[in-house]
This record gives C-alpha cells, structure tokens and sequence, in this order.
C-alpha cells in the first residue's frame, strides 16, 4: 500500500507525523511526502519536511490531507481545491485529519455525505460547505472512500482504525502496543465532542 | 523557551513530533531541529526533515533525544556519544523518547539516576548500561534535569508533564485539549509495563 500525505505550508504537525508512524509500522505500506509544488514544506510548527512535486497522472492509493492553520487560505484558493478534486477523483481512499476536512468538502465531493472535522474549528466547517452532512459527535467517520477524523490526535485514532479495516484488527492492536498507545478504536467515542 | 531536538538518521517519527506538537502550542516556545552534519535527516518511516548543524557552544535551554533503530549504531559511536555527552552536560534540561534514554545513558549522565526507556527494548537498555537505575513501571521519569520517556507516545505525555512543570498545570491541559489527546498526567501510569 502506498500512502501519500500531502502536505501545505502551516500544515499541523501530528495531524501528519501521528498516522505516519502508525502506517510506517506496516513493512507493505510506504509512505511518501508530496506537496503543490515540491521541495521543503513547513508545518506551523516549524517542521521543514521535504516533498516531491505531486503527480496528478499518477495513482494514487490512499491519500492523507492534514488540517492546520494552513488549510484557512488553501480553502479558498480555487486552484489548490481543484488540484485536490482531481486528486480526490482518483484515489482508493482519501483520508483527511482536522480541518482537512474542509479543504475536502470544498471541492464538492463530500456534498451529502457524513463527515467530521475539529471540534474547535467546527463552526468554521459548516459555514464553508452547508451540504456535507457534518457529524458533530465522532472521532472519525467513514463514508464511501472518505475516512475524515476529529482534531490533531483523533488522526492516530482513524489511521489505526483504516488500518484495521484494511491489514485486520490484530495488525492496528498490535501497531498501537508498539507505539504504547492507548488507543480509541471506536469511532463513534468523541470525548472532544462540543455538544 | 527554546527547543531543540536533535535527529539522527533513522529517528522514530511521533519520538519527535509529538513532542513539537505540544511545544508547538506555547506561543513563547520555538523549536529547532538540530543534527550532527545538518541538512536533510530521514527518519524510519521515511520522513525527511530539514535540520541546522549543532552548534555545540550555543547554550541550549532544552534539548529532546528520540528513539527509533537508528539509536543501535549512534549508541555504540563514541563521537555521536561524545557530542550528546557535551550537549547534555549544558543544557538547563534534557528530555528522551523512547531508546533516545540508551544513548543518553551510554554517556554516563544517568549513572545512579532513575530513567526509563521503551518497554519492548527494556532488556537492551539494562545490558547497555547497568549502572542506570532503570524503572521499570514508568511513563516518565524525572531525575534532575533529565526527563525519560517510555515508548513513542509516552513523549506525548511527558512533554505535556514538562510543560505542566514549567508553564504550568492548566497550560498543559488547554494543549491536551487543542490536540483532542486524551492526556495520561501521571508518570507512574504505565499501562504498558511488561513486569
């Protein structure tokens, strides 16, 4: 399997680098960094993560999008939302953590389908795409191709769980040992929920 | 406050990006990612992070040492040994993640002091350096000014422990929020202690 997380500059740090070390402990899955234009991109921590330049002609299996401060402008620049509609079109799975989501529900494709987002930014959410069903209480939420979680760690959450529903319960339990992580294996458990 | 983590090629990711995630929260904390030679640093699951050289006279307020496979040769290099040596005997504290604590220990630094490190790897830890009082029941452990964490995501805990000590308790516990991480505040819960 191969994941490809695209990365914007201001990307949140552990919405990336959280489901990465869970794929990463999977010897058939390979991970690969890729971003608009290529090069260093950097998180709104200060991470500087090198990139290849995405390749839209290319299949790609699974797709991860973080949330972050970064994905504000991104969402409203019609071009990177095309780009990710392109990409979204073709992907077995697009994943999305945070408020990836929302750069997500802007390119039409979750019009009618349940979604989720951060808990803090949720607000934010259902103003920019009143027609995606957003779930108010859910730590991830799968729809179709769709996996879109919760804020910041409910990544690790749902990287875990796409991992189960894909390698077998066994391998996500036992990534979650070796990561001695403690972890929320049910979807529907949102302790961050708002209301 | 300044952070630096330092990487080395091979570097367990979360080891260090959780940490930076939490870090990352204070608006008065900036983050450095320092190596050996500088430049690109490539992680275990192929993440490669751009970094500064170290700059061994610069004080460094506090310094984070990951875990991962790539700490099995530098363990065993008595220049990389040296360099953390003189790196840690500056520093104002000195945080690890996971096997990060074996190359801290192979300095001499924790020789009679509590520290802990990742349970699946507690047997070479103990080999490495027997003259670390190691715990084995510990998220984290606190002896001076070194900070050792168990496994992976027990970095979490610890730095949001670390930030509780210094920024206080309700600091930390706004970032668990913004991070939707259910965190575990005590040290001495170790729900993944193999003894």
């Amino acid at each position: 399997m191969d994941v490809y997380c695209f990365l914007f500059k201001e990307f949140e740090t552990l919405d990336v680098f959280g489901p990465a070390e869970a794929f990463g402990k999977i010897a058939t899955c390979h991970l690969h960094f890729i971003s608009a234009q290529g090069g260093i991109v950097k998180s709104a921590q200060n991470v500087e993560v090198m990139t290849e330049k995405v390749d839209i002609k290319k299949f790609m299996e699974v797709v991860l999008l973080p949330g972050g401060q970064g994905t504000r402008p991104i969402s409203n620049d019609s071009r990177t939302i095309e780009l990710m509609k392109a990409i979204a079109q073709r992907t077995k799975y697009f994943l999305t953590v945070c408020t990836g989501a929302v750069v997500l529900a802007k390119t039409g494709l979750l019009d009618g389908r349940k979604a989720t987002s951060n808990k803090r930014a949720f607000a934010w959410a259902l103003r920019e795409r009143t027609s995606v069903n957003w779930q108010k209480r859910a730590r991830w939420v799968i729809d179709g191709k769709f996996y879109t979680s919760s804020g910041i760690s409910a990544g690790i959450d749902m990287a875990l769980g796409f991992i189960a529903d894909n390698f077998g319960r066994k391998t996500a339990e036992d990534i979650a040992k070796q990561m001695e992580y403690i972890w929320n294996a049910d979807k529907d458990n949102d302790p961050f929920a708002i209301c």
